[in-house]
């Protein structure tokens, strides 16, 4: 449960997120709900005036209202108060020379995802991060779910026995037909090689599935083919996505992530079974986790209520039946990233169950799934050593 | 949709809500949430010296935690940033003359509910309320869910029909031992007449569920049958509540609300038929309304999905499919009363579906609901005239 | 499980039941299904010539198509291979005379529900049914489900300990407009005093809510508030019934039935809270059971599923996850039925879980029902003792 | 909804289903239940006591009790009151040499499935029935239920669009452990190669799954990739299959079955997504259908309720709210046949929605589809075409 904190708030910024943007507003809910911190400088947008109007409805002064993130990099180094952190909100072909110029600037950076559009860049990354001894976060924020929590502790727990099949999903409907054409802001860019870089729904919500799967079992890919498709006329990056995946050690899975399946709203579904027993989770009804002990009735655990461990107790905020959702989910991210940013400033130990966050490690291996299942689409589907 | 807005965040102030307390936490993420208010004072705490532990917690300045709300109210009257209203989040039995205290200092009040343990206080304050012209919101948050005004407006426009029956319940089952003689804080104050008043289950949760049928159907009580028991030994308020209603031109219904009831945990479930049509909404999936026209089949209703109206439409953050939940509802109501609240202030005329908030002639509906259904009970369980 | 069996089919009778009528049809294919009787004579209508013409329809020979009731009664006791059991599946008005005469015509009564239109028809039946020592059995067909039988026997363990509150709903929609003026033939009758009795929705549902109750809990009534309605203009009986319910020993409960809540089908649905745990089922997904011991993770029991008992294990046919429903159910009444009749004829003992099936004293407890439930409703929904 | 029939009953022989079968006595409930048929030969057993045993008990009688297969075909094709129809229920591997022999006797035939154990078998039996002129009825009987009907003429009648999407799954949990090795007679034969054929869980309901595909979107396989797997020691058959599928025109499908999944009683679920919209169907909740135009809320479509089409509404036979399942849908498909074979005898011309049913070309290519699969998987995955 969210604590009392007698410490600061941390100081944020923000690159992209301006007016019209849907994460960026998102990502400033989730950093207040909590109350960890205050935004005070941003450049929130790529024209210097839009920024300027959008820091003002912000409440951010108008002198750390930035025209352009290398100027905001470079006078919040500057500052006594400057920054502690930067949210990187941006499309996803800025997230790398972005993220690079804080952290060079040495500031600590949260970061949305896919982390680049590209390996070479992520691996970069990856060094940048290690050599700098920034701290690097990366909001796939369905890992922030209690629940997904409580799942995770028990796959390790080995209360599933030996992992066998995972099944996760991940279908909307949002791109059923071609939007892109029709002024919905969010689908231009998401459908923009230039913007997405060269993966579509894969690398829009299939890096979050797979993220989870990963999140949530610990099991690393062996080899995976790929099925790629775009339904929909006119539409450059792929809009449904097949996958089957072989996991070291020997358990097996399927992905399917759409962007084409009417009917589905934000279906992120993950199904875990093992030698011993079986869980279920669904993003749309975050409040329920159904596991079965293989023989036995399946038992419904829910957020907060009987049966569940110290890390799903720490990540709410309300009692059972009073539902949480993809904002708190969201705000647990930022929560466990400000317990690290305190820590390196002097603040308590990270505790138990803040420390396993999504960071740089993760990006490289969301980059490399979004790599590799493309390299499986264009040989046709063959089988990819990952 | 949350919009960006360039005023100033408003001045809040609270009394309850210290440390370990479970609704102040609450009120403030809810108001947090939509970035409209900043905590800037309180009387968290009986105790001086945990109001003022409290309020370095909250990052209230220290001159700024009262011993208490009397001196608070006074010193913030005041200031010249003063706060521009106080959230009243203590026991019920002192709601009246907290609120007395700072309407009589002429600051707006947002109050818990039930707003009274009495009718002749409940009235008091209405008519306190009109005479000094303060805002006064109450926070039956349940009707802060998109998806109940979606229901409230679909009523007022005919699509049910005609009104016939009323269902609505709110079991929970956390009180289904003796938990207040082990310890448990919320339970302790909420089985004691002196600190609840004379109503237990009744007015804890009861009342949400009487609200909630109020707001969406408008239909008035003329007259109402009820059956209280208590069953934990011990216990000194009802924990098990059953109410038969008859409404004003004909409709009827019935209200179950339960502490007491296994397997629930904030089981809140209203259903409304007409001759046209029916609706269904559970609060602990509050992201879908089940709308089922006569004789056609049911319609799946998302928040933020398609075919819903303004009002739903303006009472959400994030897109279909990623669930918000209570905290979200409670702070729309935030977000509502600021906008009351700012409208007084010289800011922009209240949107339309901001207007209907409840208010203090909700919370002496509220009081004389719960003052006739203990009389009916008292008597038996006989019909009772509203 | 079904068995296999070596012993001859039961010769069943049928009186209704003719072409457009439902019940009679349900009633041929429960017989059926199990395999443990064979349809050889019946009236059919109260026309000759339709009676014999559905006789033609169902394989039953010419010359044991009777033209009314009491021919058949005599035809058949004079037979060697006259019936064994005679099914009665006319409207309810007609119950209590077609029983009476197979009674006195020393043949097996099974019968549908309500047994009378009256308490004083209903005791001169069971005085009738003990006096002849003949079988009757009541179709009170829900307590055929293996889950209620589950439910029952956890009751009947103490597994939800003392119990505390009973929630019973039986709502439909299929008379929320006045279908019965527009050649609905099902409707005609159920809405029609002279055929259905003084009953409307109450008599035709309510007592299948109420038998459910009893069935499961064992409980008995002390006394009942009932407010019943009429929504649709022009008809003449209650289309829509509220109950409070107080039972011997403390328990308390509601009822809610209705045949005008649009988006409801056959909703009946029953929940049981007892200070140890609590219990819901719902009919229409008959194969779940939902039982949650107090401060545990609810457990989803399901038909023919892990942990459940005897009795549950023998009201089925089929593996767990192949759905059972309302006609093996009805069904398994039958088998239950054949398992007495069969008894009674040298066959080999009735087993335990097949012992306590609806019967003659059933039927009077549930005229009781609707007769106090009247008594009532008619004193403006005073409480009456049962 | 099923109509009175004045047609005297089909006469049904059985080979296998004798004591402890499991799907011989879902065949004659199934054949029972709308009283097409009656049962009156059979070789239930290997072993000609067992045989005569069961027939007994079925009330075959006892010269109609055959030692095997063989003398049944010859004696029953000489007698005047020989069956019209037998029903194959054994184990796989002898499918092919009954069906073969009562053709050649001239003997229609319903089988069970898979067909046969090997292509080239399901081909001769193909070119047989042409060659005979015999009916030909292979018990798919998931495509017997009432939704599965509508949700076929839905996307023939373009309702869903162009397709573009299928996701169909089937898991189990029954051979999570390894219970053929604990005297678990279903599991014996289905785990055995010399009983099921070279195919387990892919053969035993991996064709249930792709015949269901195929029955409701007559999309036809262009290629496939499967992943067999076997996770339980000791086991000689896959119990785990994963399927990517390419659809001739261009519409792409992924199918999961898994008899190890833990918590999956029988979870077969079929969702189709097109242009236009999608459906969503669950076996275990099969009286409901989810219907989502894109762009519009879902709609709940439900057996017998409103907006459903002829063929849905002539495969039920009670009304909404009542639930049908396994045995009832099963029922449909035996009178399916029923008119088929009636209409050859003379009988009225077949229905059309009862016109398309399951038969020997299904037969050859749910073979097709196992073969395929297994050449696939042989192939370490590699895509081979259909």
């Amino acid at each position: 449960m969210s604590q009392h904190h007698s410490q600061r708030r941390l100081r944020l910024g923000m690159v992209g997120g301006g007016q019209g943007a849907f994460i960026g507003g998102v990502h400033r809910i989730a950093a207040r709900l909590d109350d960890h911190y205050e935004l005070v400088a941003g450049a929130f947008a790529s024209d210097p005036e839009r920024s300027r109007a959008s820091a003002a409805a912000l409440h951010v002064a108008d002198e750390r209202a930035y025209p352009d993130y290398r100027s905001m990099a470079e006078a919040e180094r500057d500052r006594d108060d400057g920054i502690d952190v930067v949210a990187i909100v941006t499309p996803n072909h800025l997230h790398f020379e972005v993220a690079r110029t804080f952290l060079e600037a040495g500031i600590d950076v949260i970061c949305d995802k896919p982390m680049t559009t590209d390996l070479g860049e992520a691996r970069e990354l990856q060094r940048l991060v290690e050599s700098s001894g920034r701290f690097f976060g990366l909001t796939h924020n369905y890992s922030g779910y209690s629940l997904i929590r409580q799942a995770r502790d028990m796959v390790a727990a080995g209360e599933l026995g030996e992992l066998r099949v995972v099944q996760v999903e991940y279908p909307q409907d949002w791109l059923a037909t071609r939007v892109e054409a029709e002024g919905v802001k969010q689908a231009e860019w998401r459908t923009d090689p230039k913007r997405s870089g060269p993966a579509g729904c894969l690398g829009d919500i299939g890096t979050h599935a797979y993220h989870l799967v990963r999140f949530v079992t610990g099991l690393e890919v062996e080899s995976l083919a790929a099925d790629l498709h775009t339904f929909v006329d006119g539409r450059a990056l792929d809009d449904n996505v097949h996958l089957m995946l072989r996991f070291k050690g020997g358990a097996r899975g399927m992905l399917w992530s759409s962007q084409v399946a009417p009917g589905n709203e934000n279906g992120l579904k993950l199904r875990v079974y093992g030698s011993e027993g079986g869980l279920e989770w669904r993003q749309e009804e975050p409040n329920e986790l159904l596991f079965t002990p293989q023989g036995e009735p399946p038992r419904r655990l829910t957020r907060h209520g009987p049966g569940l461990g110290e890390a799903a107790m720490a990540a709410v905020r309300i009692p059972p039946g009073h539902p949480e959702g993809y904002l708190e989910a969201f705000a647990q991210l930022y929560s466990d990233f400000a317990a690290h940013l305190r820590a390196r400033r002097g603040g308590p130990e990270v505790a138990t169950h803040q420390r396993d966050i999504p960071g740089v490690d993760d990006g490289v291996d969301g980059v490399r799934f979004i790599t590799r299942s493309l390299e499986s689409s264009r040989a046709d589907g063959a089988w990819v050593t990952f």
